[in-house]
């Protein structure tokens, strides 16, 4: 038995961990954009990475450390993803940390934001200079890597264990551009004093990415930098699997629902609940093709219960289904019911109801199966065009 | 040797076809709303239909005829799809059908619009039975078909063939919705003259889809009522495969050109020209997944020469390549020449200017292979937005 008890604050709660963010000038409006994780003895750390097939420079720049490192230092920017900038880009990162006044083991960068555009070295080089890496700043870092973003994201837990140990675990990310196609970058990065092993610590990003992270955004459809790093220094020097693998889902779980929440531009939350799938693997595709629907989606934007968009776009994906099973609904009211008309002005009067929520489900059960998946999306309006369409200058 | 020239006027310049449109009272607006054609003589069909798994009612009612049937009458409405409409949708179908005082041979019927609602029957019978099945008013039928279309869809060739002997072929068409993910429904009628043995119209509708409608579509992301149908009358008596299939391919790329630059609320017909890929596949993955991407078409939208969202979509896309491979062009202006940063103000003001025409081509040069594939798309702005939130209501 455990419990885990959500507490205030940020990452820099978790003894150990200090962290910062400043404003280096990358971006034009003053706002912070460099920031830094500093852990006061080197620790463990795992990460998963994009799959995408141009992994940006920050990315392959870590993966030429030997697997299962020791690191007390990760710099983060904004503004520039240092992407699809070639050997330069690793080798600027290489300038930037041998340029720093501190003791490092292992730095690793990471960047987000526009893609093709070399690094400002020197900028980044004379901020983190400035860093003070006593400081217990959580605010300023979640500042500092957000893009789009219209809020920081963040969230801190404790996990109390039955012999009374407990171990603290948080997590600071960006990403506000999950609605799909997906391209927006995603980083996550969780810190936690637990004396988990570096077995454990992959594990648990891999079992829990798949109804996290991958439940908002299409497999692949990923941008050049995505990451979710977990580091880990055990100060606590205690540790329970099962908590820790929970507590690892909770906070990601948390950090991926916030990133919906923020979709560029979105106003509603949306969870598309697939139900008796033929298989896992069709209801994942079933359930992601409908937060990825463009007409689903700015049907939902319209609160339009127009369920001939949720009929087509499964039919679309071609997932094993069959009118005369197929049955739809927002939240409990049945606007689709295996081919009998249900959709009468009462019911459509129900579902504008529940559409004009800002949090709801689209429920499709296609009763050929006995597998669920649930993918989170969100609307897409007018926000959108205008974020994505002035975003880069 | 064969020339193909366009001419004035509708597919009732073709000997032997008669068609009209006008409006029954589905559209509250009055606009025209049910349209047909009719032969004077039975004449062949061959159709290609979505790959939906949720056919249409109408697209069953197809299926229940005959390989090699011959018909006389098509009958198209706008403003319902009847789609999961369940056995009452077919039902329906025929009890129109045979409330018709005309001496129908094996009637056809097509229907765009919102999926789930019954077919408003009585309406439809009332004014197909006001139909002149000698009239030629092409226009007034390629208004009838219209669901958000900004104009109408239509065009006419006469083929001279060496022998001084020539047929006709033209098309009306319906679809605005292409860009995707298509769920917006596309009719087109192709109708000629020509004396066309079936299995060559057969060959013709799928040798030519590949580079005309699935150029503009994902492979399957289609809707529920997706139809393009070929009649012929054969009332030239003439004939040469290889012209007829060049004719084909003109007609069906005009109608898929016409979709895509109106392209619900677009401003820009943009080709998406992958070249060098491995495969003749990739390649294809690879253009359609740059004319699908959100991002690029909102970048596109605000001309905004941002090539990192193109090759964040070419490494998402999952496609064989490498930054130090690859070169993308806005016509001729290169803004990524692999991995060597060539994007200064010169070059940015040079592509933007590019993109602030109303046609362009995005040129990705993978390096990798020698396969090439163009995908057919468009930006998206507001106005997609507006149209697709509203729509329904």
């Amino acid at each position: 038995m455990f419990t885990i008890l959500p507490i205030k604050g940020h990452i820099d709660q978790i003894d150990g961990f200090n962290c910062d963010g400043i404003s280096a000038g990358l971006k034009p409006n003053g706002n912070n954009d460099l920031g830094f994780i500093y852990t006061n003895e080197p620790c463990d750390v795992q990460a998963v990475f994009t799959e995408n097939r141009f992994q940006a420079a920050p990315l392959k720049h870590y993966l030429q450390y030997e697997e299962g490192f020791k690191t007390n230092f990760v710099l983060i920017n904004s503004k520039n993803a240092n992407a699809l900038t070639g050997k330069k880009g690793i080798e600027d990162i290489n300038t930037i940390f041998s340029s720093l006044s501190f003791d490092l083991v292992n730095p690793i960068m990471s960047s987000t934001g526009v893609i093709g555009n070399p690094l400002p070295i020197d900028k980044i080089v004379k901020g983190a200079n400035s860093f003070d890496l006593n400081a217990k700043s959580g605010e300023n870092l979640a500042r500092a890597i957000m893009t789009t973003d219209a809020y920081e994201k963040s969230c801190m837990y404790e996990v109390k264990l039955e012999d009374g140990s407990s171990f603290k675990i948080g997590a600071v990310a960006k990403g506000a551009g999950m609605i799909n196609p997906n391209l927006a970058t995603m980083l996550c990065f969780i810190c936690t004093d637990a004396a988990v092993p570096l077995n454990d610590m992959k594990e648990a990003l891999e079992v829990n990415s798949e109804t996290t992270f991958n439940a908002i955004s299409v497999d692949g459809d990923t941008s050049t930098n995505d990451t979710v790093m977990l580091l880990a220094n055990k100060k606590s020097n205690t540790y329970d699997k099962e908590a820790f693998i929970e507590a690892v889902r909770l906070v990601m779980h948390d950090m991926a629902m916030l990133m919906v929440a923020d979709g560029e531009g979105a106003k509603k939350a949306v969870a598309f609940e697939v139900r008796n799938a033929a298989s896992k693997e069709e209801a994942q595709k079933a359930a992601k093709a409908l937060s990825n629907s463009l007409l689903v989606k700015t049907a939902l934007f319209g609160e339009d219960p127009n369920f001939g968009r949720i009929a087509s776009t499964i039919g679309a994906s071609k997932v094993i289904s069959d009118e005369e099973k197929l049955v739809i609904s927002y939240n409990d009211v049945v606007v689709y019911d295996k081919g009998e008309l249900c959709f009468d002005e009462e019911q459509e009067a129900k579902a504008a109801k529940v559409l004009g929520n800002d949090k709801f489900k689209v429920i499709c059960d296609l009763g050929v199966g006995e597998y669920s998946f649930t993918a989170y999306g969100c609307d897409l309006g007018y926000e959108y065009v205008k974020i994505n369409a002035d975003y880069r200058t």
